[in-house]
């Protein structure tokens, strides 16, 4: 009998087994029972309840023009938006009241004050508008949406770090069904983050070129691709920690979404709303979480490479996971990357 | 408005946002609705049922003169056991057939053989002796079983590790519903416990002192302590990423399970059932993982402590957690451990 693979991440110091004994083909999670997310009487996305959040920092207007982005105070609680982004009713950061030095953040070396920002993005006027199944259109308001955000809070100099991610379905910690995203702007760069910018230039030290860049043109010549275009590329990464995960990055040296051009946010959109209907017809719209990884500052330039990563939530991190900080997998990368592969072209 | 905290574990460069503003009291969560894990309409770990495992490599029996351990031939199957241990079905690691060096083990610097061990401890005959209910002795006999593993799989010459956990209710990934643990023996040292290490050993050179052993003593003059007795101390940590998570740790210098005496085994039995009776009181009988940390060699003597860590499963980790490494805990440690001391001192 040969033995399970362990398999450690491009960057991180982090390893999965990739238990194939146990092994599940990625249609087997089609069958599995679904949570549904209980939705509040009154869902407070809806257009018309605006009085029930904070008002709003960012909406998009449709006016004859164009679309119209707008945080006045005129149009925080208007009805009619197309991309609405609110503060947290509930937030893990919070802005300062005044001007507030590094120094202040931290307290001690164990102990840091959370300064920073934590936002909803409702996606759509629609309910139910999700990625995998939005209209193109809609879906691109939303990565443009991102990246306003990103602009914005990149600019406030207690912000150190910008996490944009969603929560898809109940088990995958969607309190709330309406199609949202949610933006956290944090004090610190976080350890995740820390360690990949950390591994990625130590390797650029010692080769001169981006980690990320020889990463996406291997996995595009090899098993683990999804898709690739003009732009982007979507892949299993070698070293997945979840069933049927993927990432897409952009095929040029990027640091964040602020360096797309306008046709490469276009593109983003089409490369992300594809995977993810893939991902929905293969596993019976299984909850997921995705973030992107990417650098706000300047510093890491030549070596830091932004890309977004899938995580479906099919299996349940229990005991070892959590108190070693090693995964299990249960399905290969190489075998996700096929059925995704093959959802996408017959789409 | 004062700032949610953000605070960093003991060792680990771990952060989590204390996150007050959205905060529950302990006892909320006994509302939560609870999923139940489907009992197989054929239980594997019940007695009679033998057949439907691998062999057994440890079983207790009872005997005119004591309790039996044995792992001979004759007694692998039998229906009279105790306590009993059996290799996983669908092992995440695999024992190699015959001698195998480290060098094998460790392909290339991002990929090694899964070599190890996975094994089930059932830990009673009964199916729903759970700790927190179970008969003292026979929890006794557990953690005795937890003992005897550890030694026997330390001998190996592959082995590096020996992760014992625990995942109870199904929302924490048991997948049966029979009372028992597992057990995984590893190629090498896993990635959290590898950093609490380096950590403790960095802290011992600085000033000579286990940084585990000062912990323990100035958390149980704090508002985190829960209880302590002769031997050992329970608390919530610090830095807790869980709702109502705590720890137990040895009062005495101890690097692994192997260092207790008889009667510290016995102290150690009844803290963990009493800790995990007052968690279940409070939550309703929560889904929980739990794991110790411990070094097996003797490489890490004195600095290393070893200590149980409790994981409640009462919220979900998703797309923030999952990306960056960072968590949010809606509840105090200090207010958990109010909840869990107060639960103790009433039973």
């Amino acid at each position: 009998m040969g033995f399970n693979e362990v398999r450690k991440d491009y960057l991180l110091n982090r390893w999965v087994v990739i238990a194939t004994e146990r092994g599940k083909r990625p249609t087997d999670f089609a069958k599995q029972q679904r949570q549904q997310t209980k939705q509040a009487a009154t869902c407070p996305m809806e257009p018309g309840n605006e009085h029930m959040t904070p008002p709003a920092v960012l909406v998009y207007l449709k006016t004859a023009k164009g679309i119209k982005k707008t945080a006045d105070k005129d149009n925080q609680r208007r009805k009619d938006w197309l991309i609405r982004c609110v503060p947290n009713l509930y937030p893990a950061f919070t802005p300062p009241q005044e001007k507030i030095a590094q120094t202040q953040i931290m307290k001690t070396k164990d102990l840091a004050c959370a300064v920073g920002h934590h936002e909803v993005l409702v996606e759509s006027p629609n309910h139910d508008e999700h990625p995998a199944d939005a209209r193109t259109e809609q879906l691109e308001h939303v990565i443009k949406a991102y990246i306003d955000r990103l602009r914005e809070l990149s600019t406030k100099p207690y912000v150190k770090y910008i996490s944009i991610f969603r929560n898809h379905g109940l088990e995958a910690g969607a309190s709330l069904s309406h199609a949202h995203s949610q933006i956290i702007a944090t004090p610190f760069i976080p350890r995740i983050v820390r360690e990949e910018i950390d591994a990625s230039k130590q390797l650029h030290a010692r080769t001169k070129k981006c980690a990320f860049c020889n990463i996406i043109s291997k996995e595009m010549k090899g098993p683990r691709r999804i898709l690739d275009n003009e732009a982007f590329a979507a892949f299993a990464p070698y070293a997945s920690v979840n069933p049927l995960e993927f990432w897409i990055a952009p095929k040029k040296h990027q640091t964040s979404l602020l360096d797309m051009t306008k046709q490469e946010t276009k593109t983003f959109t089409i490369t992300l709303k594809t995977c993810l209907k893939a991902l929905k017809d293969i596993a019976n719209d299984p909850p997921y979480n995705y973030g992107f990884h990417m650098t706000p500052g300047k510093t890491a330039k030549n070596h830091y490479h932004w890309h977004l990563e899938v995580y479906p939530q099919l299996t349940i991190w229990a005991g070892f996971e959590k108190s070693t900080g090693m995964y299990i997998n249960t399905v290969t990368p190489e075998s996700a990357a096929q059925s995704l592969r093959e959802k996408t072209l017959s789409a």
